[in-house]
């Protein structure tokens, strides 16, 4: 295995499938789960999946990844456009991380247009659905890659 | 019973009627809750009642809301202002919203005016002090009967 | 009787009914006032309802209410966003003031989201259609009572 | 006859040809109704040429409009800037509407860049003089007979 | 008589002397108008002293003194800070003006500190109480004088 | 004949009556071309009609009107929006210049209010689709019989 | 005598009379100290008039004030726009304030239109020239007089 | 083959390998060209590589792709932040588009946080380098197969 | 024993020392914490010192020092720039609040520049290092004194 | 003596114990220097206390600490809000340099918020009163320590 | 020969000397190329002058620039305010760079007032005429000396 | 002689050549003044070269200028960004004024991009060191023999 990747979901998130298709597809959170773990075994990676509705712990799991991953892909969610204890911790970490959204956030709402997250990650991408993470995943392993 | 209403309160709430009663009223969240409760009776409401001073366990409880009530009563307190994940939250849920707010939110600060609770309501009452709430469940009564 | 209520109506609402019922709802503005004056009867309140287009008229009417009322509900329209003068008019007066609107102004276009009326209300209810009407004569009644 | 077009004109517009010639010209309001109420003629338009200094006669002749005219031409000089009630008696009456200017307001200060007029018209003419308003005519004609 | 000179008060100024009287002072309109009449007889100047809170009369009777006046003293009241009218009435008579506030208006909100009045105005004053109408109306002679 | 009037398009009108006729109508430009030809025609002007998506060849098209022409109608599609260096072509050359937008650019995104040509042109006619063009011409021919 | 009052000039009102005449007038600073000296004599106050181009010369006057002097009345030029040390000289003094200034500020550049002064200052009176230095003193002398 | 991908690509982006390395990296423009191409003929998809430093060429290649290609991957390089044209072109055409970024834009000045493309692209990558490309590609073949 | 004070740090602080020493140092959370403790016994302080990276909990202790504390030393971390709950928290509980922050958030992101703490905070002590917890101890017991 | 440090204060602050004692307290400046000398002789350094109105003075001073000083405590009173060239001095002198306030510029006036000096400064020290000048004694202690 | 020097010229400066020569001066462009490469010799500079309407040009010039000049002397017309293409380019190439503009844009209007190419330059002149070229090149000479 | 040219140097430029030459070069203010002495006597210049860090003797000596200069070069270090005073003196004395940066302040602080010198300015050199006074000079040379 070349090593550990968290992938960590924000806010609401778990309401994938469920709320807002016309938005955020039909597909959910745990598909995606699956979808990434298959991936990630491809790969040679180990897929961490997570989701929680705290910003505090989503600092916890950045914190953790310190020692237990070697890069992190994050859909911040709501937390993308207010959070700098997240912009922080991800600074802290010195990780490669991807910054990930289901939708194209700037074809959205103003408030939505700016990231506490952007300037510290390392990539981003976003738009492309639960096809993202996949991708997400392919760019963290070149980046693992590249600093091994 | 016509079904089951939130009145979610945010952070600080729980100190009302100790702290600062020039500006919210001497009155503690605890007697308000139970005055909710009693107008829910009389309305055929049952009237959940619950305060918390963390934004991922308001996103919690609204999310339970898709399930298990038919409208919601919220004091964001704070997050009022601040909380992009609240808003999601909410308009995820689908449900009837009233916002409230014990003091004239626009009276106050100027960071104080601005709401992103506001765009995901659909309603909202301000400034009428702990009367407010029973104000909301009347409104809200309304609300849920015109939808069934 | 408890004391007399202005209710006054600013620009376009005498359109009520007619037209843009999508955001306004379908009931007609006579109408509404005629719900004002039962729900009056029954709360000991003398209720006064009235509309204008001019912004001038509506400081007249305010100026009015200072020895002609107990306290003004008003739902300022258009005039909401643009009027120094109401605000000013209000303030001189000195009576309980509830600022309704019959949508929610925070949901529609960005320069409908300042009221200049607000930091000079005592409450505001919007976005709860004709029933924010009977929603503030009831507390109109209590803000009276609390102050004899 | 095809029918009637309001033509509005707005505050300070009755001084025209006697003061400041520099800016808005040497003709005077009532040889432009003249000439408007002549071209109506040719065109099978009743026209009906009006100038007032108040925002609420503006608003209840446009609402005058929605049961009398076909159409609105409006010239609404210095509220362009600052009326919402225009705006919003405009887009109630759901008729074809023609803001018209005869000085280029985008080449003057910069409070007169801003229209709360435009978003709701449904074109533009300015800096085109007195000729701007058969112009507008001329349009208004062909508006008229897109939609019946 | 040297000549009349237009005393024009804006909406509210009609309350003076009974409400806020911490801010406008316990000086009622009527007495003030009384003095200025009083000072324009010392002075050779015909005082012609009105209030309305109709901003559509304030510009009637600013045009009007386009032929009826020498001279223009107005406190527009809260349309000081809205009315784009006001201030193309008053460029487009050309007749010395004198703008005037009884109290300190950038010592009060924020909004109040911009003035549509004062880039046309001849001169301003502010924050002297009553007495300012009586120096507005020596300034205007001596502006009067120096125009003849 | 009078004289020439250049008549130029953007970028992408090109596509119009292919793409989006929600927005700009079924019309194409060639046929907008031939119309303009016509009224030309009965007007005793030489209509040179064109379409560049490049902004210098825009430049470029209006510096040639300097010798080559009597007036412009322009319709700088987006670059009226980002582009001083059309501003600055059309001030030097010191000609007649109606600016033309199809579809009502107040009505659209926030960036599309702002135009770099409005204060450097003679008049603006915008949300009146094709027929705008041929009110361009008519008020264009009196513009240049006025210079003459 | 009623007591002393400062009159104080800030930068470049020596150049009065000699530069920009078309702005300022023809009449130089030292005349202009000579009638409000003579001014002085006839009220019964002694005027202390002076002038320089260091701000904190002005903070050091201002401050002498607080034993040496009833009011003061200043112009403040340049340093109205950007000293907060004024501002504060100013407040910590408590004493009347009137600031002056020769031209209307609010028809000049932006930057202009804003004074550290005007907040801590009881009146402003300006674009009424040399004339205005008489008016303050009235003014200030009835200040004066109501305080004792 | 599923059919046709245009690779856009800007200003500078020809630099690419020899100025900046520590930025852009070292690989040339040749190179992730050929890279791309190979991409594309294991997906199935004909990939049109392309550069040019005119906004204008860039409008031209986006109408092109209307018939010419099933989807575009643009990286605009400096016209990202400044162009409409390129907005309006890519509107216009209604393929799906990806905009991709080598480097992470919202890392660097605050001039490239905004983006005109991005509210009309399906999504967006950026920060990954070269890599980046071929993931652009392989989200392509899922957007194209997606609408077929 | 004087009393107890809380000393709180907020999110990413139990990272000190060990990532971006050359932004906070190489000296850990828990040697801050013993070095305060010492300082303590030294004031006959009870220092109780605590780390979270969850905002509701800050509220959580902040409502405790209510009764629990005299004073409150608050290191908010990233929730300085964002969080009006704790602002709120702070405000109500009405004790002593010293905001501290290891390095000068003024010579650092603009976005840090910001701090809701700070209007609600006695005293705010930054960029001085670790030392600036015992400062702020030492400056705690003087406050707690004067209130005694 | 460990060496010299410069307690340098700024405006005003000669004012201080004779007014707005609500704000700065009753101590006067002379009192708070004699402070700054003992507490200087406990911790071997030599404290050279000065204060002035000028702008100009302080630039030179901190020039004068470049070889007179091993570090500065500064209280730039109004010039904090103003004063680029005491940003300059500062940062071109290389010594360590402490802000100070005695009140919480924070809590007061929205122009009080922002400081050209802080983004120079090694530390800041606000709301502490006359205790923030031996706070910043010892803390300057301990830097120029740390420098040697 | 030092080296080549590029002096390239932006959109509408072939327009030099036959339009507002109020602004720009009556010397035409090709005459001011001449004296420039007259002081090229004189310098031993070879001075390769051009002009272009096409911002996608002077992209091109700069790159050859790269390769084929010493320095280069840009005047860059309105794309001075627009153009971030430039400003990579410019950044790109890495050469000594000075840009120059014939008047001064500080104080013509406030669009003209930022410039995207001065952060990339390392000199800027401004506002002297033609003599602005050969002071740019005398410039140019030394800068080119200091880095052989 | 052709006359007389003030060099006029701002506050901290006396520490020129000591203080942070990767900003400002080596080279200290005293040659450069040699420097540009000797370049006056080559042109028939006297230069008069003064540096002060007090902004009030900045306005003294440029007021002198009236009188005893033909032209003023000056670098007003940081009173470039926050002094009205030197603009209204500038502008007041009438005389050819040359503006000089010793490094390209644009692309520095954005606190420095904002002159109040420049529009009063006839040109302005920026970032080409102590070069940049005899351009300086030369430039001024030429500006005075253009008046003679």
């Amino acid at each position: 295995m070349t090593g550990t990747v968290f992938v960590l979901n924000g806010p609401n998130l778990n309401m994938l499938g469920q709320r807002e298709p016309g938005i955020y597809g039909g597909k959910g959170l745990a598909e995606i789960g699956e979808e990434c773990r298959k991936a990630g075994v491809e790969s040679d990676l180990t897929v961490d999946f997570r989701q929680t509705n705290h910003e505090g712990v989503l600092v916890d799991w950045i914190q953790e990844a310190a020692d237990g991953a070697e890069g992190i892909v994050i859909n911040p969610g709501a937390y993308t456009h207010t959070s700098v204890a997240i912009h922080d911790a991800l600074r802290a970490v010195g990780k490669p991380v991807i910054e990930l959204h289901l939708s194209n956030i700037f074809a959205r709402e103003a408030f939505r247009h700016h990231s506490y997250v952007s300037p510290v990650a390392t990539g981003v991408i976003c738009g492309l659905g639960p096809a993202g993470y996949i991708l997400a995943l392919s760019a963290m392993k070149q980046l693992i890659a590249a600093r091994s």
